[in-house]
């Protein structure tokens, strides 16, 4: 069984987050011996999106969602730094714009869903209107939590119109987060990435793990699954999705499209110019 | 002297691409032995991107431009896939659509300009208004001409605000073109790239030329300026590329930025939560 496997949230089931294992690495034992199955993964992640450019009939979304430093910023630097820039795009969503604001949650979402042929990474998400509007209580529950449908219908609309979706919520633990922490305390390298609102965020670790739970149960869909990822170990994190990435894309049925052009007609082209007066 | 000297076009130098010789390899003999520099080069690249990212006070804009099959595509395939995606962009500038014709013809443009903080690509770019539209005529000439000087305005005020302006004109012989034309027609893989117009667009090399050396002649300033890059080579192509960019990026005075916050205070919010009941 596969990581894909492993880690998918089924539909309908709601995760008990308390019960899975942050620091799990399957029966790998260090990173050096992991290194080179993500790097295989990597280059088959590569071919795909090329092939997905290629082709441009379908589209990939993965979603990256989890609390302050528990690597979204890694995820996208060590596995997606791979992928030709052109046809791959991220976008963050921190706080929304007054003119956001003006408008339902989903649409500055919309406007950045991906366009056909394109990879596009969202560093948190339309998952934040569930999760810290609900834990700061921005909106009132019954404006909450009518959004897990609204969600659902949207990721379904993006689905049917050729779009895959991954979604990815990287399970760290407090203490990990507490370490994570003092690393950029202590070196002045990362100190400029220090917000005021971590502490006060990680206070509140148990309202956050009960809008995830929830959230996750009511949004992993078969056609936008969730995947809860043990994210205590870089290199396991990067190791989990990246193969899931990998299985997914190559069941998209990718290939290279057939030529736009009549190619007999582009020879007589190609000969004629091979003879004809040069015109440089 | 580096690439960045020799390939520049000074201000109010006009090029005389015909005297430039595009396989033109510098000291370097075969892609083996420069593949060291330029690995070294994107290393460079790439730490400067994290910087650059982190300060978020200033920007980078690399336009490509070339005619087909120049090799634009390549270069961000090759130098620029190593970038951190959360911080790079890249735009291809295809056909304008009938929004984008409702405006001038900066107004896609510079919705696509680099945010602080970020890189962004232009494959084609606010050129293709002096390039494509002139040798088509698809505006009359009293049109055309005034663009130069809009374009200097333009890259001006981006540059006053903080964006460091590169502008790379990628530059084959036919003959190279038409051999690159004849890769694709006979390779399956990239028979899809085949486009109707290559051929006719050949044709007009010479007003092409003529439209480059005006276009490149009054628009290479000291802000922004222009390169003339041999790229009958792919791999000294990408070798000159990188050593320009990441010899850039050393002399935009890129730090780590200091703490947003005061340490004393997050160090006491440290030990309070080390001690403290765990949240979770």
């Amino acid at each position: 069984m596969g990581y894909r496997e492993e880690f998918l949230v089924k539909p309908g089931a709601k995760p008990q987050l308390g019960d899975i294992d942050p620091a799990y690495k399957g029966k790998h034992k260090s990173h050096e011996k992991a290194a080179l199955v993500i790097a295989e993964s990597l280059a088959q992640i590569g071919q795909w999106q090329y092939l997905l450019h290629a082709d441009a009939s379908q589209s990939l979304l993965i979603v990256l969602q989890g609390l302050d430093a528990a690597g979204k910023d890694g995820v996208i630097r060590h596995i997606f730094t791979g992928m030709d820039p052109q046809g791959t795009r991220v976008f963050g969503f921190k706080q929304p714009s007054a003119e956001d604001l003006a408008h339902d949650f989903l649409w500055r979402i919309h406007q950045r869903a991906p366009g056909r042929g394109e990879v596009v990474i969202f560093n948190r998400s339309h998952y934040e209107d569930v999760l810290v509007v609900r834990v700061h209580e921005l909106v009132p529950r019954e404006v909450w939590s009518r959004r897990y449908e609204l969600i659902n219908d949207f990721e379904k609309m993006l689905a049917q119109n050729g779009t895959r979706i991954l979604k990815f919520y990287l399970h760290i633990s407090p203490e990990e987060q507490l370490e994570r922490f003092k690393r950029r305390l202590e070196d002045p390298a990362r100190q400029w990435k220090i917000s005021e609102s971590d502490y006060a965020e990680r206070a509140l670790w148990g309202e956050y793990m009960q809008a995830y739970e929830e959230a996750i149960e009511r949004t992993s869909t078969r056609l936008a699954p969730w995947f809860v990822i043990p994210a205590n170990h870089k290199w396991f994190r990067d190791l989990a999705i990246s193969q899931i990435v990998a299985e997914t894309m190559s069941e998209m049925d990718l290939k290279t499209p057939p030529p736009r052009v009549d190619l007999a007609d582009i020879r007589k082209k190609y000969h004629a110019a091979m003879r004809g007066p040069d015109q440089a």
